[in-house]
Order: C-alpha cells, then sequence, then structure tokens
C-alpha cells in the first residue's frame, strides 16, 4: 500500500461537503424535484456506471473523451455515467418505448467527467434535468424551456436570460454545401465564433451559389429578438421548417410571458452529435457560463430501440449553488441532557433535538449549546432553559 | 465501438429505476434523512470516487478486494467508495478534527462492491447511515442502536431484532494466547460458527491455560438476554472493560424500553479490520440477511488525522425496500389542456399539473388522463372534468 500524503487527499475536481454546504445542496435539488413533480415529471434513476459502448454510442467526440472508463472483471469495459440523457435514452429505448406517449422523467445526481486540473473544472459535479420524450411539438419545446425558467425562479434566481436556436437551421444551411469534411469543419467553427469578416472571407474563396453563400454570411447576425426570424435565409425546406417550428416555440413563449427573457440565436449548434432540434441555454447574472442547457434529439433513442422524439435540458446545481448568498441553517432547535420522553415526542413532532452523550457537566453543557446554536437547553430534571 | 447488444445492456448488478420504484426508494431515503436530522445528524456527503490508498488503507483485506479501481489520468489510482464510514473518518481527520464534539453525520447514497455474479448481489447499492465521532461513551453506542431502531420504525418496520456484540471481548480474550496466526484465524472461525464441540475439540489440543480455555469454549453460547453478561469469562481488564460497556449500553436501551428488541452475543466480531467496540446487526421478519449493521471504530480517524471515537451504522435502503409493499403514486391530480394561468397557480401551490404536449383530440385526451390516473382534466376552454 502506498503511503498516504496529507498534503493531497483528495483527487483533482471532486469535493468533500459538509455542514451548511451539504445542507445547501440537498435545498437546491429539493426545490428542483419539487418544480419537476409539480409539472407532471417523475423521477427516473439511471446506475452510476453502466456499459461504456452503450454510454459513448451517441456522445460525440469530446463528451467520449471526458468518460472515466474502467474494467468490469469479465474484460468488458464500464464507464461512468457523463450526463443523464444518454443513459434514460437507453432507459426508454430498451424498456419503455410501448408506453403511451409523452413520457417525463426527471433525474438529479452526479455525473463524471475528465477535466483537466488546469481548467478549474469539477470532474464530479451535479445535473438536474428532465427529458420529455414522445412529443414532437412546438408546445414540447416550450414546456422545456419554460420549466426550467420556471425552475431557476424557484431557486429565487430572477435575473437571468435565455438564447435559443435550432441545430436543424444549421443542420438544413450546411447540408448540400459542397465543401469536403475539414473545410466543413472550419465553416461550422467561424459561424460559432460570429466572426461575420472572417466568414464572408472564407464564403468568397468557396465554390457555393449565391442563396447559400448569403444564408451563411447571415448567420452571424441572426441575433436577438424575434425580428431575427423574418430575417433568416432558407435555403431549403429544412431550413424553413427550422425557423417555422423557433416562430412557434417563440409565440408558445409570449403566451407565457416568458418572451423577454429569449435572445435568438441562429448560428447556434452547441457541437453536440445528438442535438437535432431546439437549442438553449440560460445564464444568470454574475456567473460566466450556462446554469442551464438543453435542447432537441430526436435521433438518440432510436440508437436503443424505436424512434422517439425528445427534449430536455439539465441544470448545474454546482453553479446555481456560486449563486445563491443564501444559508441553510443546521443548529437543533434544542440540546437535551438526557433521553427522554420529551425527546422521543419532540422529534416525532419534527423538531431537532441534539441528546448530549458527552456526559457534559452542565457549565459545559451550556458553553456547547451556545456554541451549536440551540433555542432550548431541556435538563435531566425536566428543567426547560431558554437561550438569548 | 463495440456494437451493442440488446440483449445484455445493462453490466450485472446495477439496475434501472423508475415510475413506482424510483419514487418509494426516495421516499425511504427521505424518511431516513428527516429521522437522522430530528436527532441532531446533518448531512455529509463524500465524492463518489477519491484515491484508493485512503478508501483502502483500513478496509480489510474483503472490503478492498471489492473495491472497483481505475486509473486517473496522471497515473494514480482512484476507487469508487465501497462504504460511507471510511470517507467520512478522511473527512473528519483532515478537516474537523478540531471541531467541538461530537460531530453527528448522516450520508445517504451509492456505494459500490464488486460481486460474484452468482451471487446475485448489487454492486451498486444504497446506504442511509449515521457517524456519530468523538464520544466514547455507552450513551453514544445507546443512541446509534436507538437511532437504528427508530429510523426502521419510521419505515414502518416493527418486526425486527437487533443482535449486539462487542468486538473488544472478542480481540481480548484471544490477545494474550500462544497460538501461531493460521491458529488464530481458525479459532476466530470456528467461534464465529458457534460450534461448540469442534471449538471444544479444537482447544483440547492447543498450548492454553485454563482460564483461557474456559473463556473460549465458553464464547458460542454466549447469546440471549442480559443474563450472559453474568456468565462472561473474563481473561483480563480489557475484556472486563468490554463486558461493562454492554451492560451499561443494556442498561441505556432498558431505559429507553428498547431492550426486548436486543439479543446479545459476545462471540460476534463481524471480521471486519475497523471495528473496535460494540457491534449490531438489525434484522427484519421475511428477510435472511441484515438491513441494519454498525458498530464502534475507535481507530478508524486515526489512520487520517488525530485519533477520535465514533460509532456508526448503515442501513441497506434496496434491503428496506424488498420489505415494503406500500406503492408511492406517481399520477398527476390534473391534465390540462393548455398552459394557462389556472395551471401556474395550481403549481405554485403544490399541485401536480401535466400540460398535453401532444396536442390530442378531446376524446383521445380523456381516455389518456384515465390511464394517467389524473383525477380532473382541465379544459382549454375553462371547463373542468371531474374523473370518476
Amino acid at each position: 500500500m502506498l503511503p498516504t500524503s496529507l498534503d493531497k487527499q483528495l483527487p483533482e475536481g471532486v469535493a468533500d461537503l459538509f455542514f451548511n454546504d451539504a445542507a445547501r445542496k440537498r435545498a437546491v435539488e429539493r426545490t428542483l424535484a419539487e418544480t419537476f413533480i409539480r409539472w407532471g415529471y417523475s423521477e427516473i434513476i439511471p446506475p452510476m456506471f453502466e456499459y461504456y459502448e452503450a454510454l459513448a454510442a451517441e456522445a460525440g467526440p469530446q463528451l467520449r473523451e471526458e468518460m472515466y472508463r474502467f474494467f468490469d472483471r469479465d474484460g468488458r469495459v464500464l464507464a461512468l455515467r457523463a450526463d443523464f440523457t444518454i443513459p434514460i435514452a437507453r432507459i426508454v429505448g430498451t424498456k419503455l418505448f410501448d408506453r403511451v406517449m409523452p413520457l417525463r422523467f426527471y433525474a438529479i445526481g452526479s455525473v463524471f467527467r475528465y477535466a483537466e486540473p488546469q481548467a478549474g473544472m469539477r470532474r464530479e459535479f451535479t445535473q438536474a434535468g428532465i427529458e420529455l420524450i414522445g412529443a414532437n411539438t412546438a408546445e414540447g419545446d416550450a414546456e422545456a424551456i419554460a420549466l426550467a425558467m420556471t425552475a431557476l425562479r424557484a431557486l429565487g434566481l430572477d435575473d437571468f436570460r435565455f438564447t435559443l436556436g435550432n441545430a436543424a437551421y444549421v443542420q438544413a444551411t450546411l447540408r448540400d454545401l459542397a465543401l469536403d469534411a475539414a473545410d466543413l469543419a472550419a465553416l461550422r467553427e467561424t459561424i460559432r465564433r460570429k466572426n461575420a469578416p472572417a466568414l464572408a472571407q472564407f464564403l468568397a474563396t468557396r465554390p457555393l451559389d449565391a442563396p447559400q453563400r448569403d444564408a451563411l454570411a447571415q448567420l452571424p447576425m441572426l441575433w436577438g429578438n424575434a425580428e431575427v426570424l423574418e430575417r433568416a435565409v432558407c435555403v431549403n425546406d429544412a431550413a424553413r421548417a427550422a425557423v417555422e417550428r423557433l416562430r412557434a416555440v417563440v409565440a408558445q413563449l409570449t403566451h407565457l410571458g416568458l418572451q423577454d427573457m429569449v435572445t435568438l440565436d441562429l448560428a447556434e449548434d452547441r457541437g453536440m452529435a445528438y442535438y437535432t432540434g431546439i437549442l438553449f441555454e440560460g445564464f444568470a447574472q454574475g456567473l460566466g457560463f450556462a446554469v442551464v442547457s438543453g435542447g432537441r434529439y430526436d435521433n438518440l433513442i432510436a440508437h436503443f430501440g424505436p424512434p422517439l422524439p425528445a427534449v430536455g435540458f439539465a441544470i448545474g446545481v454546482e453553479r446555481v449553488m456560486m449563486l445563491q448568498r443564501a444559508r441553510a441553517s443546521i443548529a437543533p432547535a434544542v440540546i437535551a441532557q438526557a433521553y427522554d420522553a420529551r425527546v422521543a415526542t419532540a422529534r416525532a413532532c419534527g423538531q431537532v433535538v441534539e441528546v448530549d452523550v458527552m456526559n457534559r457537566a452542565d457549565d459545559a453543557l451550556r458553553v456547547y449549546a451556545r456554541v451549536r446554536g440551540a433555542r432550548e437547553i431541556w435538563w435531566r430534571d425536566g428543567r426547560v432553559e431558554k437561550l438569548g
């Protein structure tokens, strides 16, 4: 056995949570679970690890690279789950495909992704998300977005904005281009960086027809309120359908009074392998990265079973915790000198009562009760002492 | 990438939980957390994996062998947590050793142990347990046992029995024997199997003095109610102190009216590396293995920092679920045809309302609502329809 080095007891990217931090994390998770349940979602709990081949199949190269892999003793490769979307797609595709649709699931728990030490990112982090399965409708898209917004508000976060795009629009616009793979990758990257001059220069040197060139050159400017949907150039029916879907989703969000929280961004395609439709991210004031990220993935479940459309999102629980200032109290209401009938009754009624198991002298117990923040001491002889 | 084999989508020993099963699991966890909190325990959340060397240090050969190990990308060996006691000991020993004592922590979550496929055991399973740290008193021992019993009752399990032993008694009785390691191992095993004739035969052929021989020969019979404490032969002060501690714990449990649930068993030493004092297991009617298992380990935290006594237990959440017949409802109260102000208000008040996102015709929506078990349909035009 290696000696334990006292200076480095924990690997990078994982954390110990206790006292206030643990209570705050559970409070966030509880608030999110309650919100999801009220919208008709029930919990699904995939295993913490399963076969790598199942998790990796549709994961995209980056996520695949970040997965923690290890060998089962029969020689097959296992991996820790890196998100909830893929395991839930496997469960639905193999076990629940014949149920009445839609299925509404939520999942809350740890996911694991390797990150370089310099990045300061967590390698075990907590996602809380939903998947709405079986409904390929604008109502379904809008429910996912509205639920994400409602969840952030339930957490006390009001100062947030969402970006909304449609992976199908970028995909349709790029679909018929006469470009090789390297050019296509460079083009996607230039679009993503919204560098309009570089994009124009790139396009000028490639063999594209005029409508294609126009559509692509426009992309970095298709950013703002609903008016950008009027400016979008559509090179084919798929692009037109993608814009129509966004228009219908925005109409739904307007009906819900949520349109002011949304900025459209038609250049967004997230680079994630499995997204096929709307894409959204939620940003809160004071945080440089998204607290919620989601989208539609209509081809993922088909990898595991019959095709079923789906839309979902994940909220980063640790990211929410960075935004919240509130403290969760873990102080007991009462310190009891001995375990007696009063203690049992109070606990049965939900009160937090700590019994002294150190056999402290009266004075020491009084000091201890104050340190712990208790409101009362219940002495062995039946007296109740209120603490100021 | 390997092809996905549809017949074998999940590794042995892990499970997908959804619908009623997931709701029941969370209900058990919530009941346990609420019970622990009322007794003054606050949550601690160790990482899902950490350095193998930290988890393995005091784990005993069997637990060490069962750990899931994998490499970090810097070449160090990581392991999935195999219990909560060892990570909590690490946290307390390295970060919390200078706090006012006692510390009371609870932890609920997955732990991972490899098991042979034939055994039919879970490899990812859920423990819910507590650790009471800093109090080496009979009151502390009794609190752990009483809390375990209270937790089982809160779960609706009333028909249970606890066995109670003291690892220190077996250790003290074996301490000064002139036996080699192989003989000692054989002796422990014979004691554990409570095979009195085989034990007598074994002892007759070994160079032991009379009191030692008497104490060992008695061990398999030291099983029953408090009267066994009078019959225990003590070969040294440590053995006497171990019996005295059990007497004090039984007195506490009698004061709490719990003595009838307890069977003493002085031959028990669990074979676990880190136990130093009382040991207990809880068995419920209708289950062939313990639902709760715990004990005192006063030397474990010293591996990571200053020495601190501790006592704790873990409840097997899946085992509890095997005993419970109750179903947890996941039916929505209301199916709403469209998302309107009523829906938002009802959800804000805690009601479960599912909105149709499939644009179902009225008749189809009515069928769907009945399938889902909803009590009401709220139609788009404002009508409320009660379902029988």
